[in-house]
């Protein structure tokens, strides 16, 4: 596919326009307009179809969005028909969670095996995936190709980890560690889950909304 | 607090200087450069500048900004300092992960109840904190003062339970459901933690990187 260079805001509400026509494509909608897309979304307009602009002309003046059309364009551009492989390292209590509740294969990923140090989960399956000893993780990736990883290790093997993974080719990490795996200039393709920063965000907001209605309160007694 | 509007982008980055900022404390670092920071953050020193001007002046020109200080401005503007009470709602997997796993106390917030359906979790502690079943958290919710619901439920019943929330007077729901739980223009603060969206963006970028590099290739081969 050509690429072009586009920012960081278009790219992280991609995700967010598919979700949007997946819902709209099981309530029976075919075709829908920038205006009632932005009204849904919380966007204006005219940034949809900047957005969109990005990747060339998905709709028509005065007609709308074709829903299931749109929603393959999108798909495309994000890589959803390739047929990733992922390997997921540290079977705790959040890799064993996304390995029996998130779907892998809806997203276009293919979960090909885990690693584990702990003896009781070796050589057992987890929703139809092997749960190999972490010792093995060297030839399982130097043998098998592998486009992701999946961290979730303790902490403190969240550097090593990586350094290995690295080592043997491994671009792209799906990082649950709350660790900062590698140095801003790195050519390593490194995606947070941050819990944490989520919940500071929520955080912020309850603050700001407690402030917010203080100080009405405080104006309207004076 | 006086509160200043301050955009998006912005509160999203206050949680990495937070983490940036432990970091450097737990490794002795006592002052830092907003260029140094930069450099490690992946930003300008000029954004930076920029972000902390927003909340009042932290920095001192030529001399650089005191960790702790810093940290300390900023864990107050996030609101970690205020206690916020939340409730658990859902102890599958994912709710299970965040009781064990998860350090709520760190962050400013304190896990007061779960909730669940599932007979054989009812009356039990995790991690300290009672599950009771979901039948009460009407009523609890009416009697005791709650800031945030963390919402794990199975999707069906994310709709149904957030309007139960809203409709007791809980304006804060940390997501884990998938679903967009209320209309953009709600007044509910709504933080999703959408596992797809992230790993949709790594596919995004995965998807680049290959094409970048057969684009490139394929320019050499000309």
């Amino acid at each position: 596919m050509k690429r072009v260079k586009v920012s960081n805001n278009v790219i992280r509400r991609l995700p967010r326009y598919l979700r949007k026509l997946d819902e709209l494509s099981a309530a029976g909608v075919s075709r829908i307009s920038s205006g009632e897309l932005g009204r849904q979304l919380g966007l204006t307009p005219s940034q949809i179809r900047q957005d969109f602009s990005c990747f060339g002309e998905f709709g028509q003046q005065g007609y709308g969005y074709k829903v299931t059309a749109l929603r393959a364009e999108i798909a495309n551009i994000l890589g959803m028909d390739r047929g990733f492989a992922a390997v997921i390292i540290g079977v705790g209590n959040i890799g064993h969670a996304l390995m029996c509740n998130f779907n892998f294969k809806q997203w276009g990923f293919e979960v090909k095996a885990a690693f584990d140090v702990k003896s009781e989960l070796v050589g057992k399956e987890v929703e139809g995936i092997t749960v190999h000893h972490i010792d093995e993780l060297e030839s399982y990736i130097t043998e098998n190709h592998v486009d992701a990883a999946v961290l979730c290790v303790p902490k403190q093997y969240a550097v090593s980890t990586t350094e290995l993974l690295t080592s043997k080719g491994i671009n792209a990490i799906w990082n649950f560690t709350n660790v900062e795996l590698t140095a801003p200039e790195s050519s390593t393709i490194v995606e947070n889950v941050h819990f944490s920063d989520s919940l500071l965000s929520l955080s912020y907001f309850i603050a700001e909304d407690i402030d917010e209605k203080a100080a009405k309160a405080a104006r309207l007694n004076k």
